[in-house]
């Protein structure tokens, strides 16, 4: 499946090449302690998937423009500023098998990061010829620091219920992938119904990957993954998983869940109690269902390599291990 | 002082009002938890001094349209995420007579309400009719974030010259007033040099208030000024005071106070080796200067009420005691 998206994506590695480029252009700053900050961020960029996805719904809604680079690279940085603001809640260590910046250089300077790549991120955007991805850009920034807040104030709230995780879910991560598809699709040519439909397609995807990030941090394999796992249930943030099995499991294997959650080192226990009951699979299931709706959302596009690839990424998402 | 500007406020008083609606109007969500974190950075909003400067910028160029109001409330959201995160960095306690943010309710929560704040500014701003206020006000978000990465990058550095000082408030914090000035201008009608001359008012004042700012740090009543004092010591973050101190005062004078410098509860100590040098007076004197080098960049506008306020208010910047 791998080899397969990767050889998939040949068609638009010249563009992600732009990105990549523009995206480091942009943060030079005439201060060497700030691009020595930057140097490190640029270290643990990883799928480039929202820019993918800018890239590929353009694609298959139209033809690519130079607003394409520009709003490929937009998301990528308001992702990197996401990641860079969520390791410091989480205390994390490690991301992309390096160090964090908070664990590197502190909070602080992880804090002041995250802002420059966000401002930076509307500093681009900015530079369009018109308003209207910079307005949804930032209406998309609202939703995703909605989530992250609905997120924190659900911290070591046991009796989470699994719709409130699906809006959790939907805005923080969801909403940033719905919006590249929208504008990919906007920026090459496509109607609105047709940008509606690619925004759907992002819309279920991004629920289902986060659903699948939250499998891999509870069950995953640190080495395989690269980042810190565990991460959820130290926090006693509580992901579909663990929401299935207090409200399924046999009634003392859920009281012995709700104790070990939040204790230190009890990640082993927790995994060992929920890998033979059918949580696990429950989540699965959903995320492929979400995966599947996906997939049913661009159904009506026209047929080409650039929908074929964008049906078999959807696939990858819920069968990655990393 | 203070009475005199009252008065010369009425005249902006009703388009204040309007900041202040609109600023609570585009940060209301959906979600409950998210609006009684907002509520509560609303009853530490303060001076009001960018949104101000932003209205009598209009005023002394031209017309206030409502475009003024728009992004007199994008410049106090961007301030106030500037302040949420300051709070994170300094893990300051109080502000404005309140508890702030992270003592409330944990730095995770002050992160992500921080970005809350600064994706709500720029959603606003791209609201306008044109790309030109969110592109200026994303580039000075891009100065305030490096001049806080200098800062941060200087903690600990007793060597600080003045030059990287000046860098460092002239980013942080005069970018966003003198941004504030020019775009005032800009959107009352004014040409170039006109909204240039505001412009650079707004870069001296902003450099001029950060000094008294810095000042009021070191020497301040606590009770007076309103939020906790001294951090600037304890973070060895080194302000004009101090700087011009650790080069001028006697020998034993500069040695002791380099080693308390960052002690637990040395405020005292160092106010004490401070007060009876000319460090203080010297910052005064340099802050002073600023104000008058400002008034002299506004010396061609027409004379009117609105810049007779302006001056007044600009003396009042470094009279003030909180």
């Amino acid at each position: 499946m791998r080899a397969e998206i990767t050889n998939l994506m040949d068609a638009i590695a010249p563009q992600l090449q732009a990105v990549d480029e523009l995206f480091e252009a942009e943060l030079r700053s005439d201060l060497p302690c700030v691009n020595v900050l930057t140097r490190h961020v640029a270290k643990f960029r990883g799928k480039m998937l929202r820019p993918t996805l800018v890239l590929l719904a353009g694609k298959a809604a139209g033809t690519l423009a130079p607003a394409h680079i520009t709003i490929a690279t937009v998301v990528e940085m308001v992702h990197m500023a996401t990641l860079v603001h969520d390791d410091v809640l989480d205390e994390a260590d490690m991301r992309r098998r390096g160090a964090t910046i908070n664990h590197l250089k502190g909070n602080e300077a992880a804090v002041m990061l995250g802002d420059y790549l966000i401002s930076h991120s509307y500093h681009l955007c900015s530079s369009l010829g018109d308003q209207s991805a910079a307005r949804i850009i930032a209406r998309t920034t609202n939703h995703v620091c909605e989530g992250e807040l609905l997120q924190l104030h659900n911290r070591d709230n046991l009796d989470l219920d699994e719709e409130t995780y699906i809006t959790i879910v939907s805005r923080k991560t969801a909403s940033l992938i719905a919006a590249s598809c929208y504008l990919g699709a906007r920026f090459g040519g496509a109607d609105e119904a047709a940008a509606k439909a690619l925004e759907k397609f992002g819309l279920s995807l991004g629920i289902a990957f986060q659903i699948q990030d939250d499998i891999l941090d509870l069950v995953g394999e640190e080495r395989e993954v690269g980042k810190t796992l565990g991460i959820d249930v130290a926090k006693r943030k509580l992901t579909l998983p663990i929401i299935h099995f207090l409200q399924h499991a046999p009634h003392e294997h859920q009281e012995l869940c709700r104790s070990l959650l939040g204790e230190p080192h009890s990640l082993e226990r927790i995994r060992n109690l929920i890998t033979p009951s059918d949580s696990i699979a429950y989540a699965q299931a959903k995320a492929r269902r979400l995966v599947e709706r996906a997939k049913q959302s661009i159904a009506n596009l026209p047929e080409s390599d650039t929908k074929y690839t964008l049906l078999t990424m959807a696939d990858f998402v819920v069968d990655r291990s990393r």
